[in-house]
């Protein structure tokens, strides 16, 4: 097994099948209500969230809790660091506490890679900067597995501002391991052709919604980071709902068993509709469930065979 | 058993007096030293927090610990909802993660119904806006049955702000359920008349302190809000001592056996002198100590028959 | 056994030693994998931040969960604090909740021995203004006796800004009561002559940093509190390094077996330079590990005989 989870790249395809298939255990147990496994008793899983990211913690804080570990979460806001303290003497000190696993949320892209020069524990990556978010891409993985049955030859749809997306690059990343094939769809600046290529061969690009639509079996909508939106290439949040947004007519393109997803939060209006995110075929509410299995797995696995 | 207690309303006399009895059950627990419980190993209760109140958020993480319960703080500043992410896709994230209960504070009156629509597992409201905190009203009760033996036929007056006080609102609804007359003293712009009656027939209304006290068995003296007194009704807050604080030489109008409660936190000086805060009478104390056994009894009966 | 630890000044030897010796033995188990011990198992102990500290809460945190403790952290920032309640309107809150221990770090030298006034709990004190931080100071003086085999006799230079600091203040005191030498480094302006001399007789003054290393068997530097420099006695920084600051050329004149000690967070190129923070004399990281320990060895000494 890997030691740490730092990008979608540590992943080959066994053990990202590994990961999938322990979070499928995970959901059974949770199914038949043992909610509560013995697993880390006396382990110290630490959230260390140097931006506010409320889901992501509690998603890891639950699942670290139900493997019976002692979670000590430390927001970075207010704390040494404010006082100027480095992420390597951070490390040092959660280091010598004794922590066994740290899931890091940092602005800065490649923190993990740093903290875990630095400790002898665990490092997850809960999301580096605009870099990458591999527990989201593996709980994306799973959500199409469990819907679709399959995730090799998969035609999966990935929209809107790849270019600063962590969700879009980890999934890249972990769906051409496993075998899916990847389009990414938005406006022209916010597409990194060549980052695109050079993250997965394979991976193709297209500037048009509508016309990649009826052959996806996958259709991920990304937030639209609307703090970015003032500098941005578009005149109105309404031109960019008109051109890349998924609504009901959209949807009704897609072919009878394909799947909407977001990693959420969704601005509803924005990069899809109400009726969309509400429809049967949005698995956006699996997604936050699923989040919990493939944490546990994660966590489960990294740490459990020590 | 009820599903969720949104409301002092959502509470009739049987199942009111079921829960004070079992909170008994817990206090009695606790004075035989067995502190913790194991009736909710491996529930998971999330205190969503969209306004600071540590003492109540720690009064029901408390309760939620000694039943061994799974614990999680999801303040909602700095979270998603700064994002913009609406109430309703919150309550999807926390139901999808699997909570069994989410204890909500909101600045919104009304949040905690609409949370029940959205979720599976039981909403506690710990106070949404001036409307209800139907919890600080049970404890209220069990403080008083506590010291007093019964509750039919008191003589309860409430002192104070009661326009903007979610406490007397839901003191209002439950005492009358339990039969206890409850006499409601302030400013004439402070006490909706027509809202009184409303709530609970039967509710008296008087503006003038002195003469309600000599029947009174229990004076409950509310917190003043003393950032609502700049736009207020009174020439200064030494008006308002004056003509609606308890101090020593109206406390001595009491009869013998009457206490004297507070929400808590006090303004000392303002709606309450230290002499009275201090006091054998005051059950200012016993009312935290109360609150812990009555949330452990709350999370015990919503959980604790699945 | 004392009741609570508010000051160094509580602890005669006897008590001290005991407390490093307990936490020798929670080390041990530790070092054989027995992290989680049910000692106080229904116990809460309460972390009382009224400044922030990620650090000493999160090894106090840490402590506390090892021995099954249920931990409640209550930042005073956004709490009932800012609606003016008073600290002993606090303390009775934790008290009337059953609280069997109080941590607390508030600004204001003596909060801990007011609060110990107003619960039946005990009361650790986690840093009260300038005044003490007597944790620390055992954790230092285990960190001095494991490296070093012994206390009594050894010569200890404390350097920098000891007027401000509690954690000078906390280590005279416990360092005189086992029997060892202080000299006190740093500034005329910031050495309060009268104030060693009446904490400890013998420790003695010095403003020549380089005249007092040859002898000594421990060089402790003491964090710049940077916010306070602004109104300092020094033209800059580097002045403030030339003259007190630690680097390799100094740690070079000192003893063969002298170590080198941080209360951190660490100022790197201020008060001590990279190269000696991680050399091999220098014990920081181990001093955080030892945090733990003698945390776990106050906790279960003052709440383990009741």
């Amino acid at each position: 097994m890997i030691k740490h989870l730092r990008s979608a790249a540590d992943l080959d395809a066994p053990t990202a099948i590994l990961i999938l298939d322990t979070a499928a255990e995970m959901a059974a147990l949770a199914g038949r209500e043992v909610k509560k496994l013995p697993t880390l008793r006396g382990r110290t899983v630490v959230n260390l969230f140097y931006e506010d990211s409320t889901r992501t913690r509690i998603s890891f804080e639950a699942a670290a809790k139900r493997l019976s570990a002692d979670v000590i979460n430390f927001s970075a806001k207010g704390s040494s660091v404010s006082k100027g303290e480095s992420l390597k003497d951070t490390a040092l000190t959660l280091q010598a506490m004794g922590a066994d696993a740290v899931v890091i949320r940092h602005s800065a892209s490649g923190a993990p890679h740093r903290l875990a020069n630095w400790i002898d524990g665990s490092v997850v990556n809960a999301g580096d900067g605009t870099h990458e978010h591999p527990t989201q891409a593996l709980l994306d993985a799973y959500t199409m597995r469990s819907r679709l049955g399959r995730l090799a030859g998969l035609n999966v749809v990935i929209v809107g501002d790849v270019l600063h997306s962590r969700v879009a690059r980890s999934n890249v990343l972990l769906l051409s391991t496993l075998g899916a094939k990847v389009t990414l769809v938005g406006p022209p600046t916010l597409i990194p052709l060549d980052v695109a290529a050079a993250l997965a061969p394979g991976t193709e690009v297209s500037y048009d919604l509508d016309a990649v639509l009826p052959t996806a079996d996958v259709v991920m909508m990304l937030r639209v980071q609307t703090e970015r939106m003032q500098d941005s290439f578009f005149p109105s949040a309404r031109e960019y709902a008109r051109r890349y947004g998924l609504d009901a007519a959209r949807m009704h393109r897609l072919a009878e068993h394909a799947i909407v997803m977001h990693p959420g939060p969704m601005n509803r209006g924005m990069e899809i509709t109400p009726a969309v995110a509400d429809s049967p075929r949005s698995t956006i509410v699996e997604q936050v469930t699923n989040g919990v299995s493939v944490r546990m797995a994660v966590l489960y696995l990294l740490l459990g065979g020590k």
